[in-house]
């Protein structure tokens, strides 16, 4: 089974508007409510591939509940600590005509120490049912920024593999506790290491402490930096909604981990996944004939990266 | 006592953020909600000017429990009726660097016949105990548009002075159903009557069966059309945020109406605190040092009306 965490939940709203213009009143068409945060994104694809998922992590106020509620209605098992502050909202506006959008999002809420404790043991107990641990997402205020390095730690111990998506001190940390795969994007590995070279880049967290680096780059897919090898991933080109690929990406890794798949093949599947989340205007959802079909177009090149100076 | 019934009660959700750009994802800085729509407005008026006010209408889902909560966190007695529909939320943008502003409101629920009955029977017992009925804003999805004319009568038959702030078929059919005031802003008077006007439009709704018509000018103050005679009321030239003027006065009409105020010192304490509330940028707020000074700077003047032919 695998656990997926998200300590800053959120509840995606979307609305609908004709256009979109500045000092203006906008009567919203259609609303769209659903649960999210990255980790519950990875969490709805690995339940549409048919794992076995729990999803965990902080929930508070009236919009917790209607996170919750949300995950219940989509069969997603839950098991998230309840905080005393208000879970955050996310807005976004679409406009029909022009397909303009704009989003606003609210800052997290402040977790106090004894949530972060109740929470450390919910998630200890939760070690004793999964294999893999995954962890998404912004850490909310209050946290301490190693909050995913203590959670890498304690699921080392119990030897679940961890998986860790993540930027900047949160994401160091918990390349330096040992993760066994961090997923940043191009922009967060820059900003994390300062290296502008992806391969580079890796490697430096590779060294700092994690096993394996998986760079999602946007339509140019991936790098994988393993022990067994360095990979490149490509699809073939196009365009669409970008929000939610990298957690499809995380997501087909886990599902290729539990299934026991060679590298090579988890790497092209997790392309491939990516690839097929763009095609679908929902952060969470993904394009299932789209996956089929691109799995077999995507270019998987292994590299030589013995000699990285990091 | 006043009842204010708000058939189509709202979360007023205001973000604050930086700046507005078009396509562009911004961080929120600060979140403030509340309580809204006209008659929540009108009632929280009320309440501050010391006058007992009980606050109904239909409220559903969690947004309606959160509503409840803004308006019981307020001192606001609440007689909710609770629909299956959930309350619709208002979000307005606010940019801290150039005071620009958007904003998005979602469409109301969708109310059933059996809901409105379970309504109409309540606001049947809330009239043993009032004197005065509010009757303010949009009426929801699934509701007759004579709604508020069907609680005017009820109100009527039990000798309860009823006030009415509403537009379109809503507002004639007020009319009609012999309301004490219509209390309509000039874009609303025109739109009901096609009359450009003020005063024949606000002749034509007395004629249509109203006893009086208040119309709300923004700046430029108001008219009213009484059974005692015609007046204009003019504060003086001020800018701010007229969201609520029109509430603040309706709240000031019926405050005047339940201490037995005489007209023109109705009209010009409506004016004033019209005028003090646009000093206040949250709805339902006035200034109160500015209504105080404001009272004497009202020019108010008598017309002549009963030559005009609507």
């Amino acid at each position: 089974m695998i656990l997926s965490v998200t300590l800053n939940a959120a509840l995606d709203i979307t609305y609908w508007v004709d256009r979109l213009d500045h000092d203006r009143s906008h009567r919203v068409t259609a609303v769209r409510e659903r649960a999210g945060g990255k980790g519950l994104n990875v969490g709805r694809v690995l339940a549409s591939l048919g794992h076995e998922v729990v999803t965990t992590g902080l929930v508070g106020g009236n919009t917790g509940d209607m996170i919750l509620m949300d995950l219940e209605a989509s069969s997603i098992e839950t098991a998230f600590e309840r905080i005393d502050g208000e879970s955050r909202r996310t807005i976004t506006v679409v406009a029909t005509s022009d397909g303009k959008t704009m989003s606003f999002n609210e800052p997290g809420p402040h977790v106090n120490l004894e949530e972060w404790q109740g929470f450390k043991k919910r998630f200890e107990r939760l070690l004793d049912e999964v294999q893999i641990v995954i962890c998404s997402g912004s850490v909310p205020p209050g946290l301490p920024t190693d909050a995913y390095a203590t959670l890498v730690a304690a699921a080392r111990s119990r030897e679940a593999t961890t998986i860790v998506d993540a930027e900047g001190s949160s994401l160091r940390a918990a390349a330096i506790a040992g993760a066994d795969i961090i997923k940043p994007n191009g922009f967060e590995l820059q900003d994390a290491t300062g290296q502008s070279d992806p391969i580079v880049g890796a490697v430096a967290l590779q060294r700092a402490g994690a096993s394996a680096v998986v760079v999602s780059l946007g339509a140019d897919g991936l790098v994988a930096v393993m022990p067994a090898g360095t990979w490149r991933a490509v699809p073939p080109t196009q365009g669409g909604n970008p929000t939610g690929a990298g957690d499809a990406c995380v997501a087909s890794l886990a599902a290729g981990i539990e299934l026991g798949r060679s590298w090579p093949e988890i790497l092209r599947n997790a392309t491939a996944l990516s690839a097929a989340s763009v095609r679908c205007p929902i952060a969470g959802g993904y394009d299932q004939s789209a996956y089929l079909a691109l799995k077999s177009e995507i270019r998987l090149e292994e590299l030589d990266a013995t000699d990285i100076d990091a």
